[in-house]
């Protein structure tokens, strides 16, 4: 996380958009993934998946949502504070496949300060994880908890 | 999974209630996730974290998420042909601590057929993830993709 990049409540506006590295995942990972969090057929076996709606090998969404994290920490998100989600919504548009590059497109859709708490808001972001084809693999809408600058930027 | 008591379609309704297996998670699975996917100082350091909106080491959220999978995959969500996401809501009342035993409770709250698609239906669960002292540190709302019987049941 670049710190020195890092955004405050204030310096977050409705629009602004930010683009994440990427990451490149294989089977390997999709299968030891699915081995630790969602053992199912179609994200463990290729030949199984074949028969599924999946048709063919595909990562767990979960694991899709973990990359996903990686890259907004690492960047993709530069928020001062960290990445605190109050909650969040998450669709898979499309099947995350072996050997697929992943980057996430974020884009700034609410800041809301607090009424309560005035050192701090919830922004929301939507976050679309796209593969080397620009197809949405993982589109995600997060509250997150930011909090305003201790004192005044000069 | 056991697949002998999962169900389709047309054997699901609102209101059911499903209960998962538990399952432990100590410091060391925490801090090995968070530095694969989610590398934030209050996923991976008790210290750094106790100066956190945390006050003190909790596991990621995607952490938890991934846990509620597998425990809905083994059992705690019998449906037929698997568990299969089109969307998720997800929200994080309270944190994951180093230590903490997990359960999911799930409810149905939809069964919605197909119009287009009679082999199919759409079922909205509700997976509440708790922790030893029942307190809900995940609520989940998901909405499955799930097959009617190929054939009917006798």
């Amino acid at each position: 996380m670049s710190t020195e990049n890092s955004l405050y409540l204030e310096e977050l506006e409705v629009g602004q958009v930010f683009t994440s590295a990427s990451a490149q995942l294989d089977e390997g990972q999709i299968k030891e993934f699915a081995h630790s969090f969602d053992p199912q057929p179609f994200h463990l076996d290729d030949q199984a998946a074949q028969k599924t709606i999946f048709k063919g090998l595909a990562a767990s969404g979960w694991h899709t949502a973990a990359i996903t994290m990686r890259l907004l920490v690492e960047g993709g998100a530069p928020i001062a504070g960290g990445l605190i989600g109050a909650g969040v919504e998450v669709t898979w548009p499309a099947p995350t496949r072996p050997g697929d590059t992943l980057k996430v497109v974020t884009e700034v859709v609410a800041v809301t300060p607090s009424r309560s708490r005035p050192d701090r808001g919830i922004v929301t972001i939507r976050s679309d994880t796209l593969n080397q084809h620009d197809a949405i693999v993982q589109s995600m809408t997060s509250k997150l908890v930011v909090m305003r600058r201790a004192s005044p930027a000069t």
